[in-house]
């Protein structure tokens, strides 16, 4: 059976159809639920992005006040949840890892129902962090506030006051932006598993784990230590082309599915100017690097194609609004975990268990030996 | 980009090489490691086989001794996975959502490191699901006992009585016979996983996610459910005949990659013979209502191949062994946790993150209505 054509990572199989998010790699190009992912990101709060893509529609204002109301009701953590995430802190869980095991127990004591577990989901993971967080900085939780939005609830939570508009609207911008991307590791990971009928929250178990990877939710922290180390650099070109010629990875360029400058990275670098507003030292020296990066790059991998990624911008816009870089991929998971869901009941809709194939390499028919013999 | 072919359940799609197990569907045999389910299932002990699958070879005696101590040292839950445990049975949650949570909290307080960490997890599903079990039914939760071999720790840990050579021999059997199988849906989760660099105890939760779906950890509960119904109705095969009349499905018959009888029912079937020793009244009812249930599927549903599967014969053996039958899919888990981890090691040999394509169905470049005009 080993004659059969492999395809190691899928990279040119098509799995699913989907009315989520579509990509033009060539042209960076990104549509979510239809719109392309700019004009989304401009307009809509984080709770109408997670209604449209539930419901391939904009809510009314009767129905968003529902809708924010109902996530809302799910913010506070239910008691295994909540002692899982504090026990995980106490003992310096990683942060991915506790929110794992946050994930595991968020519905635990909730009859399984595919669409109210998505919304559990959604408005619990930044609890789940925000707890962690407080737990592992050796200070006491911070209860959710209801009359907040879902964006600036999570940052009162992380620090106990009330975020400035500005703060809310840099990180408003970046939940929808990243909120879905085709079929990824960690969403490929959920449908794999509500495929054999399993409830949802198993699937957000599943895809925090594989977003926790090196390769797929990646790193967006070393950015920011990137940028850093370059902004007290006497000289970043200088110093950006050493560890070039050094051979090292430059971290916030190159994407698999992206030639072309991924579209996130423009959404985020003009809401990471708008949170800046001009005047920044950061943010001119970030923009600089870019610059500097990018030319290096198709000057020293041309073949490459390594373009701005959207974890350059992430960094630089998570940090601006106040958001600690050990959760910058945490909260990529707040964000994502509502394309998760929504993939999670689109493969529900029409589902096929998704079981490939392997090609067997090894030996055949041997022959048991007993352990004397050995 | 909807005119790609899509491939919804990934069948006939090869995405690695594999040396751990190979299926022939149409001649219903399976090889583990090289071996054939029969000869490594009539001979292993499960440690044995959880050697061979990270080894690709059989232990000599000290090397064998050597892997059973560190299995046997990881039994312990570390802390914040015992409570997580402990809690989730207080509050009812049901054995594979207690799995989940265990497994997510497994390795919490452990350095990440692949091979070990294998090792953690195949060591203590057994206490999670023990634990688990005896709390749910208000006990007292049984300290593992080191003296006793993998199998007969589980069994001991459940009821808190030293199993007899009997049940330790046909769990053995069991454990080994369903330790690998393909690229099943929960094997390639685990696959997925790991292939972004994720840590082993994200895929495992994952893989466990997986297997809780009824269209593949399957319910051999209701099997046994079955069996028993049958076995107090006055006329066995009138009643099996109504139900296939109505519509209704068999459990323990068909599966998607065999067209034959599986091979691992004949194994299971062997151990279940030995166990019961020929003179049990209900695995004589066990085989006769298989036999009659095979007969009258190949007359009603001809077009099926529905022959008798795995789980017919673990209800009929694990029921004789004592495993109570909500911990049928937690003791598959139990079992398949060494598959999944070879699986992860083998997949983190020759990596490459798995990463398919969807193909968009939805609208394009929708333009934003303001909330107050829709």
């Amino acid at each position: 059976m080993s004659d059969e054509e492999i395809h190691p990572g899928l990279a040119d199989v098509t799995v699913t159809e989907t009315r989520l998010s579509d990509i033009d790699g060539e042209a960076g190009e990104l549509w979510i639920a239809g719109y392309p992912v700019g004009e989304l990101a401009a307009n809509a709060t984080y709770p109408e992005t997670v209604f449209l893509l539930l419901h391939d529609r904009l809510p009314d204002a009767e129905e968003l006040a529902d809708f924010e109301d109902e996530l809302c009701s799910y913010r506070t953590l239910p008691e295994p949840c909540y002692n899982a995430v504090v026990e995980a802190a106490e003992r310096g869980a990683g942060p991915m890892a506790a929110l794992r095991m946050g994930a595991a127990t968020a519905t635990a004591v909730e009859p399984n129902d595919p669409e109210a577990d998505a919304l559990r989901l959604i408005a619990r993971l930044p609890t789940i962090t925000a707890t962690y967080w407080r737990v592992l900085q050796g200070e006491e939780p911070i209860d959710p506030r209801l009359d907040l939005s879902h964006a600036a609830n999570y940052l009162y939570m992380l620090t106990g006051e009330e975020p400035t508009a500005a703060q809310v609207a840099g990180l408003e911008t970046y939940l929808t932006t990243v909120v879905d991307h085709g079929l990824n590791a960690s969403t490929f990971t959920a449908r794999t598993i509500v495929s054999t009928e399993s409830e949802l929250v198993s699937a957000i178990t599943g895809a925090i784990g594989a977003l926790r990877g090196d390769l797929h939710g990646g790193a967006p922290d070393l950015v920011l230590v990137m940028l850093e180390e370059l902004m007290d650099a006497e000289d970043a070109r200088a110093e950006l082309e050493g560890r070039l010629e050094a051979g090292e990875r430059l971290m916030g360029f190159g994407h698999r599915v992206y030639g072309a400058r991924d579209p996130r990275a423009a959404v985020l670098e003009d809401a990471a100017a708008a949170f800046y507003d001009g005047d920044d030292d950061f943010f001119a020296a970030a923009t600089e690097i870019e610059s500097i990066a990018t030319d290096l790059l198709a000057e020293h991998r041309p073949d490459l194609d390594l373009e701005t990624n959207v974890e350059f911008y992430t960094a630089v816009l998570l940090h601006g609004v106040g958001i600690p870089p050990e959760l910058f991929t945490p909260t990529f998971a707040i964000s994502r975990v509502a394309g998760w869901s929504a993939h999670c009941l689109e493969q529900l809709e029409d589902n096929r268990l998704i079981r490939p194939r392997s090609s067997f390499v090894g030996e055949h028919d041997r022959q048991w030996t007993p352990l004397e013999k050995r």
